[in-house]
């Protein structure tokens, strides 16, 4: 048994029972964005986390376990992903890369934004010519430090 | 000449200038992320813009009119990108990849969020433990249509 | 279980029945492209559509409620496809690919034909030098706009 | 001297002089995506059409008889293309590949829709939500022989 | 089940019964190049034939079905190929291939030499100083049509 | 100066004199197939034949001298050729490498078919229904030998 | 069944049974490179062989039967090898490799160092400043021939 | 100017007066693989070899002093190589690698052999069936050790 | 069986019974980093090491042989890692890998710093403004040398 | 003119004059690491610094304002490098990655080792059995948080 197995059979039985992210997320008492991810196998849970999660997906006390164990994180099946959706994303880093990294250091100086001590948010925002998706990234920004 | 040579113009002359992107966004009269995202050879000007933008960089006539020309887009030299800040990115879009396909097709369904019919915003937000750089996304949700 | 393990079923029952994508496009009451492309794993299904497919093929309840869920896009194993139909195709792109970008652009202006709000219809025209396979692609132009 | 410096020699005196791609092919006598892509270096002129070639573009001798040279064909830098314009269509190939592939062995048996014996048109379809790139491919059925 | 199962149990069949390829294609009334290439999973055989190659390598009625698919060709694990043997045709088109261009297009034209209106002939040629493969390729010259 | 530069300078004079390449190998005495891969780089030529092609071509002592110097093989840019009549040689490898794999060795056991003592032979063959280009490939079969 | 489940399985009797190369050679009379190589799926045996190495290994008949078939050869996972014994030779291959070259054309004219009229010897060399592998390849130089 | 520039210059200047490496090795005292290498720009000269080298080949101060700086090593332009002598010694580590590994690790255990504190030496052995390229590769045993 | 089942049970086993790896080296009496890398398939354990480790995590005899066979080494999934942690390691490399190559031959001259003659320390280093992870690597230099 | 172009001048500078690293890191006042990685276009100094390396390098204005800006990191031409020294660091993150990932996650939990907030310093050890080279790697644990 390996993580990978827990996070198919979390999603098999997500679809079989017709649970929500939204739902889970309440009841472990994240945001939905780390839940989810924490979910599908990018993240790690804690005993009490893991107990609820067991609880909700019909997990073995095993599966419960490995929920506990830091995973091998990259959730994508190749390097430049097929999925419209994800590839939107990969775009935006594409064409507008070399734009964030530009303001950042312009505001920053040197360093980056963070993945780590980070944070997501993803909302509907309604619109009369269409709702929109919005996405509010926030990263610590981080300096590299002269030695 | 090409894009490429114009766009290569512009940073040297930012660099030996000391101009700032936020100045020429504010002189364009757009954001700082769509101004910058131009300067670097990605979006396309219109005659009024890109006489603002040669009057800053000293372009010559034939650079104002590639500024007018839909460039080939795509901003990094490789499909995974070295560059630490632009990686932690890419990073974000391989182990959030799936979270975030799971939560927009929970809240709207099947479609992509819009790279096209999109906005960035960049900002400082100010923290005792360390500033934070803050990114807001906003693109257009596109439904996939039955036919 | 998972979807591409519904899609192997649908194919293999397919071919053991000897079910033509036709048909099943008809009682659908879709196109048969997107019939098709929904039953080999591309599209999702709503619940009465998922009924009309799950009798087609014997599918389960479970494997039913796959079908409503959206999948991870994208048919092909590799990049550059192997298949000689498909790669055409490839070939197409590769080979006209700077043209179709000119003409559209200089027609719409910046922007893109919309993959999403998107329809395709295949059909044979006959020839006496041999019949042709036409392709209608409508596609929605999307403006890059400013902000 | 070779192909590609002519086609950028000719990109680039079409941006100086402001030329249009629909106005070289009417002068050409020929639809404008097979002018367009002759041009872009993708196909071979006759010395009559070198000869209109050459006058719209200020090319010189030599340079008119690289267009009568057939040239490497490809016109994309990288196997995934990075411009969002030209990625779409590649992710109709990879999104739709297995559907266009099961509905033209389904009305025509084995073989492949031709890259050759080929044509395309590419027009701008009004509606009312949105202008439409309207685009028909007509290509040869080429059926696998027994021998 | 699919196209790929079936071609394993012929080759595992193959290997226990002692079956040559020449036999099954004088039993098929084709080519061995021919008849190899659909064993192998390449080609579509019809039900006639498919009933004869059902026979020698005891296939179910569902398997026989399956050749009479469409199967997705390529029959290589990767894009530059390992295997001695073939990787000495691929260097052939490697080392060759500017050479094969230049020579088809001096004496046709622009187009292609076709992979599908194509037959292939492999013979022992007799030699004192070791005997030789020689390999008859014929494929019907297609012209890159003006439109 | 290097290979490359005498192989562009060929193809270069070549164009601008409009030179074929059987008239080339005619004056060299050798078959059109190795001069063309000699002139474009994949080949050796001795100081006799270097100097007929130095006078065909305009070279220069050093040009010539290169011309008798081994060269680094592959003529190809890319693994995957994107040239339509290339490619079609990389698709017969792909479709039809495992057939010929097998029926050679049926027919002489573990080996290959050499790619060095080896010789080709491209010529057009009138047929009613579209002439076509029939090659012949003769390859020396080299045994592995155990010890 | 196929031939990789026949190596599979002579690598798994090997571990549990503690058998030595060496000794699998010397019962099959040949050097301990080529059987070992065949005993891993590279190279083909005759029928005694295959009884001799199906007695050590307890193969049953029909895997004794796929040690007489040539096997598709390449016995690494990834182009680049990942294990640091196998990658020192690829990486002689990388720093010496146009050495090689040189020193091969510089002695024997344009050809190959044949690898498959090809034997190599793997020796210890005592020495006191820490023992030596030696190894020796000799292959046969095949010259091109012009035709 | 770059170590490559000064590579460059000494290919050039060889091909210009007809030097062999076995002259250049002679001279400078060393063996012709070492020699060669160093030349192609993968080993590191000492100030009196390097004016060796730069006396044969004419080179400047500065290009002497390149000579004496350790290069980036690596002298393939491809992962895979596609010239056909280099490519055999590829294939001679993707067919035999698993092999060299097994016996290496059988006769000293865990370790590799190095590719530093390594020679080559490359000589002609006549052969009546046709002379054959002996190659002996020595290179120290490396033993992985616990700590 | 093979090595990789071993590892895959020696993890499953430690995620089951809340193993630390820490304990695991101090009762093989190894340091932590070469027994976890051990005990992760990629070194070498004797038959008294196989011993403990088999008692630890429950393997049977053929387990503990396998444990013993010098394995294909190499852990990640892909050449550019994907998970945060490793590819924060793979960055320093690529950053740092010239800074890295110009001080050790500064120093040492021409020559690698060896992998295999080596050790690795991780220890946590207590930070008031946040711990650190520190990392001692040693490895032998190892000179090219001339012959 | 760019940044790559001031690297360029800066190495060749080094070598024409027999500058040493460690001699720029003292003019400078930084650890030779930090120094050399900047040097090398991967950091980037503030103006004084810049003026000092500036007046070593005989930099002009314009090349000392290219120094503070920010660069595009990345040190090295291909994904896996093929300089033995470099390689030998991709080595140890291949072959421990998985290892250094367990242990830094038993000590700390979930986070990474920052390649940010990181120095690294690299030292001779004298060694009667051969000098090693020691190398110490300090990164800030950055743990991730949940939200």
């Amino acid at each position: 048994m390996n993580r990978i197995d827990v996070t198919e059979k979390i999603i098999s039985t997500k679809v079989a029972k017709g649970i929500k992210w939204e739902q889970v997320a309440q009841q472990v008492g994240l945001s939905k964005e780390w839940t989810t991810a924490g979910c599908l196998g990018q993240m790690t849970f804690d005993a009490a986390q893991a107990a609820i999660i067991g609880d909700i997906f019909d997990l073995t006390e095993e599966e419960r376990k490995w929920l506990q164990v830091v995973p091998y994180k990259g959730s994508l099946p190749t390097p430049v992903p097929t999925d419209p959706l994800i590839y939107r994303w990969y775009e935006i880093v594409s064409v507008y890369g070399s734009t964030i990294k530009e303001l950042i250091h312009e505001e920053f100086g040197d360093g980056i934004m963070s993945a780590i001590d980070f944070s997501m948010d993803i909302q509907r925002q309604e619109d009369p010519k269409g709702d929109r998706v919005n996405v509010v990234l926030s990263g610590k920004f981080l300096p590299y430090k002269q030695y």
